[in-house]
């Protein structure tokens, strides 16, 4: 091993041991910890963030990577191995943003991020967006300051904070994107508003949550999540957490009268977890030892939510086992009645409910109103009639109150703007991936045989298995011939709406 | 604040963030981590034992440390709260001890620490007594070695041993309680076994895990082990974990067909969890922060699993629920043929098995046995005959495997001898407290009321508030107005039990 990587070992294990220790206690917090444990347990994971924000961002462990980084550069890098170098490559990238911030500058924007949460809480239980004002006014303020700071010529401000979430995109490409994606969808949504709803009732019926558990636990791991390298737990958002690649847990709610929630739900969980899961053995516990990107993330969840797990094929060889364990609530409904169900679309208010065709076009909203802030000083108080607007607009509804509307999602009270369009992103990918695979693979021919795991093998070699070492883009080109093309999503949308609606 | 010790918080704090991480470890991977998770996470947790350790272990805080010690003992210690001279009292302790070890001794010792419970393990599944031989022989002679090193004038090497679990207490005052025990048990247990056996096969009748599960929620709660700073999960074998005051968890483990077990494991760890419970806000989170030592944590369990779980008193008013909660189960059993019941001896070989009267007996078994290792340098090899001839002896029956005899218990292959008298203590303690109880309180009155917590509150006023504040004596002693004596454990057994069997 190359002596100067060797001595940066001791202060990466210490890190990546901290950031274990920090995922097992949000875990913990999440599904199991007593309510009144709060506050002590603040206090533990205080300490713990502090020491892996030491063990790696220091002076010492600094000038060993800038060495390296210059060995990198210049060719001198053979002690060094790939993952080693994607470990370097990182760090840098950490360093480098962080030394354009005054650091009590960021000290007072990280203290900001951690009341945040708590904050919005209030205001949104409280359904007053006055109460959250003053916070995401700073916010906002600290995150265009930031931006402004580590901006590049030719660049805007939130084309920085874009590519902090998905490196290589920013603006042009996403204003395309969200550009077709209006184009298309929003005249058929218009369209399909036109034709009756569809039966779909019989999903909200009594179904009892023992009886959900366990047929979640069947199709997690019908999909792939590998129960002695996993964790299955409830809480109140579903969620997955890995800790490594042998210890990834995934989440799930269950409601009473909602089995649609929990099948989906457990199958978008499970797409996430598999990708962890298949994370190398010499990735795994290092800083390349994650998915790549928030988007490519979300695609991978998407993808298995979506495109495997609302098709007819998939639930062909299943849909038996699904009625028998609820033979009362589903014995007038057959195959396809149940897959129309599954797949109809009506517009909402709440981006987590949204359906397949409609839910992008919320990420559009909250990308809009973004662009609105970081482009225009859009003045914060008026920011809600701005949402409403465009849910107006876009979605043919308009929330009438701050909880449904703009302040529905925990994001901003973190400091985390330029995130949302991952999430569309997600779903763009996913369709992009299906279409190359459905060139090298029998698609439904496989979730008609039950043979998923053909389908998840082809994700892990063309998208998994490399964990941070390359970005969305250089992992599609390899894996598709091209770089990311939202014409695939688009066509995909339309065509399977188009023909779900008989328009 | 006095400034050294303001200078020492930042080291103490690390070093319960590292604790406080490592018990949620402890605890996720007895109760939930997938199996394939082990080695990776063990990677962590060295990580974290490290940070721990070298949080406090060094020469920065040791010279603070005795340099407020030095204060404390000539009197300028006005800046120091009670609380903060508990604490650089127990680390000054912490440091006599390690320095008088050498560093590579005491790592290789905690190598093979570290080892030796899977080795134990091997041996114990294959029931081979020479499979654990050699790592027992090291462990045992770093033991000798380590004691060796920290005896002082007129002690034994075993007597520090005993002193490290249960502070004050030596071989003088132990051989006088086990032969006082004895002498009044083992011709008790003769006698008894000449009785005919009382009916309890009810006991072991089919009972459904989930319902078990429920009422051991019920007991726990109603003994006064509060919900909102509690977690009550399942693992293989019950045990009691702390994050903090606020954030105590038990396990219970279910049979389908032993009620008993269920029962009284929960009640026991509620007991141990109670305790942790009732440690004061200035305390948790500091390295007085938990209770006093194993001794009196066992006397917190055992006198809520024996003195009060067994008595009839304090299923007056909830024997109606266990039968309502198996009514077909229990329908011939009345309250008296229960308690009866509960109540029975029967000599066994299993130390965790055991009933109240037979339990101090496996103890002083272990006790003999090391005190022939430590005192008379007894060859290893000749352990299990020893411990088989003492099982004949004491209990009336003979292990014919090792797994049942001398393998049984993990506690050696972690290198803890001296440990086991501990728990004898446990439950002599429990009888001398509830001697004086009964003084100041109506107590099979409040338990026939329903009232544990007013029990439980004496317990906290008397015991649990101190936490390592003071020491097993020192608490008895404020609280029974005189120190450890066996007389009253004594006292109990003879009493109850010669009752119990009509002798």
């Amino acid at each position: 091993m190359n002596n100067d990587f060797k001595a940066l070992k001791p202060y990466l294990d210490k890190a990546m041991a901290m950031n274990t220790a920090m995922a097992l206690f949000e875990w913990d917090t999440e599904t199991l910890a007593p309510k009144a444990a709060v506050d002590q347990t603040a206090k533990v994971l205080g300490v713990l963030a502090g020491e892996s924000y030491n063990a790696v961002m220091n002076d010492e462990v600094k000038d060993i990577v800038y060495r390296l980084s210059k060995d990198v550069e210049e060719g001198k890098d053979e002690g060094l191995s790939k993952v080693e170098k994607g470990i370097v490559k990182q760090l840098k990238k950490d360093y480098e943003m962080l030394e354009k911030i005054p650091a009590n500058e960021y000290q007072a924007f990280s203290e900001l991020q951690a009341v945040g949460a708590s904050r919005w809480a209030e205001a949104k239980k409280a359904d007053d967006f006055d109460k959250f004002l003053p916070t995401l006014k700073s916010l906002i303020e600290y995150s265009r300051k930031f931006a402004g700071y580590r901006v590049k010529p030719g660049e805007k401000p939130y084309d920085v904070l874009l590519n902090d979430y998905e490196e290589g995109f920013n603006q042009e490409i996403l204003d395309k994107f969200f550009g077709k994606l209006k184009e298309a969808i929003v005249p058929l949504l218009k369209k399909i508003k036109e034709k009756p709803q569809v039966e779909y009732e019989f999903l909200f019926k009594d179904y009892p949550v023992g009886k959900q558990r366990e047929f979640s636990r069947f199709l997690a791991e019908y999909v792939g999540f590998a129960p002695d390298k996993g964790v299955i737990a409830e809480s109140e958002h579903p969620f997955t957490n890995s800790l490594h690649n042998k210890d990834v847990r995934i989440t799930n709610h269950y409601y009473e009268n909602n089995l649609e929630s929990a099948i989906f739900s457990i199958i978008h969980e499970a797409g996430h977890g598999i990708y962890e899961m298949n994370i190398p053995d010499e990735l795994t516990q290092t800083i390349v030892g994650e998915g790549s990107s928030m988007g490519l993330h979300e695609s991978q969840s998407r993808f298995c939510e979506n495109i495997i797990g609302r098709s007819k094929a998939f639930w062909e060889p299943i849909y038996g086992k699904l009625v028998s364990t609820f033979p009362e609530q589903l014995k007038d409904v057959d195959l396809d009645k149940f897959i129309t169900a599954i797949n109809r679309t009506e517009p909402g208010l709440i981006r987590t409910e949204a359906d397949e065709l409609t839910y992008s076009l919320h990420v559009l909203v909250r990308y809009e109103v973004e662009k609105k802030i970081f482009n225009e000083d859009y003045p914060v108080e008026k920011l809600p009639e701005l949402w409403n607007d465009l849910y107006e607009e876009y979605l043919g509804i308009r929330p009438d109150t701050y909880k449904d509307g703009i302040l529905q999602d925990v994001h901003w009270s973190g400091g985390s703007f330029g995130y949302f369009s991952s999430y569309a992103l997600g779903n763009a990918i996913g369709a992009e991936l299906y279409h190359q695979m459905k060139k090298e693979l029998d698609f439904d021919g496989l979730l008609r045989r039950g043979e998923v795991s053909k389908i998840m093998n082809w994700l892990k070699e063309k998208v998994h298995k490399y964990g941070k070492l390359k970005n969305t883009n250089e992992i599609l080109l390899l894996a598709t011939g091209e770089e990311f093309n939202a014409d695939y999503y688009i066509d995909y949308l339309t065509e399977k709406f188009t023909k779900e609606y008989g328009l």
